[in-house]
């Protein structure tokens, strides 16, 4: 992305450059002010449903490298915004893609970076309305995407009571493989969730079960896990062979599911619930494992079968990667 | 920032790095779900007024140095986001901030980097709701903020009209000896100015007059400029003395001066109006430097005296540094 003898980023002013983001990203960026061209982007006025707003970011070398495409990599920006909203049983509005780039960048590249990013919005009805461009160090590339959202009814996380059961969408681990770039945000199926009131508490696995499983309940409550019914990706085994983890641990501790975790309210009558589920999501797996239980003290996270702390659990760290 | 022997980013893990920002921030962020803690910011809704949105880095090496405290360098990306609100003549209200930081980056800086950014949100009520944290190679930081203000009557750009004056707040040039990261939004000023809708189009100076005065006009007009008129600052009075270039030239190409660039509705009696901001804003200097003509082939902005283009006229470019 740095190397070829074509077109660079520092090839173009600042102008020139704008005006050819604005022509990749064609109706995706609305015309302005509600998108890209004034000091700010005017959205419309909100009277009902609560504003969402979550930011993340796509770094050369972090989160992405030269194993996957320019395209890829820019699809996988706007999935992981819209998994955040998808969290909150929201629904996707507007954008501000904020570029920080090397001038020898191959031009193409970008051009091909935003190809992704019109992509995955233009699938989920998403606008990008705004963002800055930074010049950076020779060989560097990032991205950060901040992302607007609506929900009359937002789901919090942290807010699960004791007895209500815990769901995951999908199969988890071996995200590496292919499914960190390649994923559908659950998007339908957290707004179904949070307009029929149906879930206490849900969050997106981002950093591995094992950790985000610790946003679910009030912090008066415990986790009861089955670890025999997680449901296991078929990538987590195949890492799990060239390597000394258990497949279950990579289900539990690998990052990037970019799944749905959430608590069912105890009022609702779970086999009800699983049977509508199938109807409404029929590829979307659902599998529950487990339950929140009563203060535990000697972890928040207990094995069902032994009612014990599970010792090997050791999640993802931005800072502290091991 | 990177050298000292204390403590690093990286002998923190990502929990404990955000329970000391929230401390940090204090009640800047206000508790979850409206600030930070949740896979997204929950806003209340907005019946009346329209959203303002904009995204502004801060980039070490490029946009501030070792020569400014992380203090200032804090303010600085709040003060450069809150002049994007001013120049829509909006109000500011919530922003997220996005980390991207190498793990080696002073555990002391970060945190007076958060008091710069607490001081200048709370001096303008600004609330930080969410962001990013991620983990960039050694000797690296950037910020990327994006605020949210409000506006009923959001001023736009290139939207003045033939005979509509063009004024300028405050003085020009020079700005890097100290204005770059102190200095005072034109929150007021800007509002003031939507309100009682007396400004057809504005814009704030972040890349010198000479490229901002071209987001006045619409696409059938011209500017018209008295060079003699145009207030310099002492800065670039000192810098120039140092220099080949003019205070002149540097009044017009320097970047970063963050003042309001405007016209006032030609329908509108200047001597009024200035009277008017005279008693309002007794502190904040106004200066009347032109006027929109009509379309003019030989250039967009044209010299009063001459009455042709100006030779020299270059402006900063973010991917072109001369």
């Amino acid at each position: 992305m740095f190397q070829s003898d074509g077109q660079k980023l520092k090839d173009s002013n600042e102008i020139q450059l704008i005006e050819s983001i604005k022509q990749w990203l064609g109706n995706t960026t609305p015309p302005s002010p509600l998108g890209i061209g004034d000091d700010c982007a005017v959205l419309p006025p909100q009277p009902k449903a609560h504003s969402l707003v979550s930011s993340d970011a796509l770094v050369f070398g972090q989160h992405f490298d030269r194993s996957i495409s320019a395209e890829q990599a820019g699809q996988k920006l706007v999935l992981r915004n819209l998994s955040d909203i998808a969290a909150m049983g929201g629904y996707p509005k507007y954008a501000t893609l904020s570029i920080l780039s090397a001038g020898n960048l191959d031009f193409n590249w970008l051009k091909q970076f935003y190809s992704g990013i019109k992509t995955s919005s233009d699938t989920y009805d998403l606008k990008i309305v705004g963002g800055d461009l930074c010049q950076l160090p020779n060989d560097q590339f990032q991205a950060v995407m901040t992302i607007f959202g609506t929900a009359t009814q937002p789901v919090l996380r942290n807010a699960a009571s004791i007895k209500d059961p815990i769901y995951i969408t999908g199969q988890l681990g071996g995200s590496i493989l292919e499914k960190h770039y390649n994923f559908q945000p659950r998007l339908s199926q957290g707004q179904w969730l949070a307009e029929n009131n149906l879930a206490s508490a849900m969050v997106d696995v981002t950093d591995g079960l094992a950790k985000e499983l610790n946003f679910l309940p009030s912090k008066s409550a415990s986790i009861l896990i089955d670890l025999k019914t997680i449901p296991i990706a078929q990538s987590a085994h195949i890492l799990a062979e060239k390597s000394s983890e258990s497949p279950l641990k990579k289900a539990l501790c690998d990052g990037e599911d970019y799944e749905l975790l959430f608590t069912l309210k105890h009022s609702i009558e779970p086999a009800q619930f699983e049977s509508d589920w199938k109807q409404l999501f029929p590829h979307t797996p659902l599998t529950k494992i487990g339950s929140i239980i009563e203060k535990n003290p000697l972890s928040n996270i207990i094995d069902a079968d032994t009612q014990k702390p599970i010792p090997w659990l050791k999640s993802f760290d931005h800072f502290n990667r091991k």
